[in-house]
């Protein structure tokens, strides 16, 4: 997580609409903002949800939060072509969704079988980025999020390659975050029963050594914003 | 993936309608049965997304493809009390989408970085699943699928519980696949220029020691079961 970016305290906490509102696992809901932008920074990929047809359409794309004034804004990017975008672009509501699987949660029944998760979801409708210094800044906030130091390293776009580039801005107005922790919650009969092993096997993404580019000149040293990855959990 | 599963090779190839044709990064698209069931078979969380009141929503949750005769059945299931899957139930149309991020592509451009990815989109609508035999043998999949052993480990599903939960079937019929691997694919200038490193940080998921519940009688070994995962790659 950058250290520029607000945890968004300054804003009242996540007040839900009634979509908004988690009513399955009411006890695993979340109203922190602070926590909803932790789970979001925490991820590189979200699945975005749009209407085409009548019909949901789901999708993965990278994404991140702004810096920031932009701290309460997830922004997407895209080829300018894609269907999707363009629906969203035009208004179509959305629904981005940012999930982490953190362990298999073993019950001594089958039914109290779970996942311990993270999970937060967006409800709202995209505005297309025009101004340029946002759509950069934006940019910048998706690279930094998924590569970090690379805005630094590698080329910056073009005023082609910018204008083949879509950007949304997603207000963090209207969302859930529902979170699982711990232990399995067994029936007692079943924790008494006492023979059968319980417990959570927590699981979490690694990194593995840098391949690098085939094109590269022989003995390119790997970068250090690269290197450094290998020893962080993503 | 289990041995028990078909890998689909008497069905034809996927045959794309309109909105299973992927048209941004169509050299990315796959189209052979066998590969999407093998991403399928990858994973354990899905995003579902359905439409509610004419907006997307975008939910996690476990799933499976079906064993022996149901290896083209995708099957989801949850509490009979969910909006969504009340709504999915009733007909709504659906997708589903399950995505692996393999591996963070640095390139020598800032536009040219991405994601290597695999990523199985499903169309269709839910059938409600009623007959028991088939009810059973689906959360018999599910459970396979997040934690292999389970079923033969821990009690099994009483009536009562099987009456509270809902299981979806949806035909892996209408589905297409998105997969990028390899190197950066940068433009030629960049690569001439040469000074900037490129490459592919791949990332996978890993177990952890698992965590016993803590109302575990001291000593209960870890079973074969759960023990055997953490030297496997999820």
């Amino acid at each position: 997580m950058s250290l520029s970016r607000s945890t968004g305290s300054a804003l009242p906490p996540l007040s839900p609409t009634t979509r908004s509102t988690i009513r399955r696992g009411a006890r695993r809901a979340r109203t922190d903002r602070a926590e909803l932008y932790a789970v979001l920074d925490a991820g590189m990929v979200c699945h975005v949800g749009i209407v085409l047809d009548g019909a949901p359409v789901v999708l993965p794309t990278a994404y991140s939060r702004g810096h920031g004034d932009q701290a309460d804004t997830l922004y997407l990017h895209g080829s300018t072509g894609a269907a999707s975008l363009r629906a969203a672009a035009a208004g179509a509501p959305l629904c981005v969704t940012v999930t982490h699987v953190d362990g298999v949660v073993y019950a001594r029944s089958v039914f109290h079988h779970s996942l311990n998760y993270r999970s937060a979801v967006v409800h709202g409708r995209a505005r297309l980025v025009t101004d340029p210094e946002e759509k950069l800044a934006a940019l910048q906030a998706i690279v930094d999020n998924v590569a970090p130091g690379s805005w630094e390293h590698a080329r910056r776009p073009t005023r082609k390659e910018l204008a083949a580039t879509a950007v949304l801005a997603v207000p963090l107005a209207e969302a859930s975050l529902k979170v699982r922790t711990g232990p399995p919650g067994d029936d007692e009969e079943d924790v008494i029963a006492g023979s059968r092993w319980a417990g959570v096997l927590p699981m979490h993404t690694v990194f593995d050594a840098p391949i690098p580019c085939p094109l590269l000149l022989e003995g390119t040293p790997v970068p250090t914003h690269v290197a450094a990855r290998l020893t962080s959990r993503s």
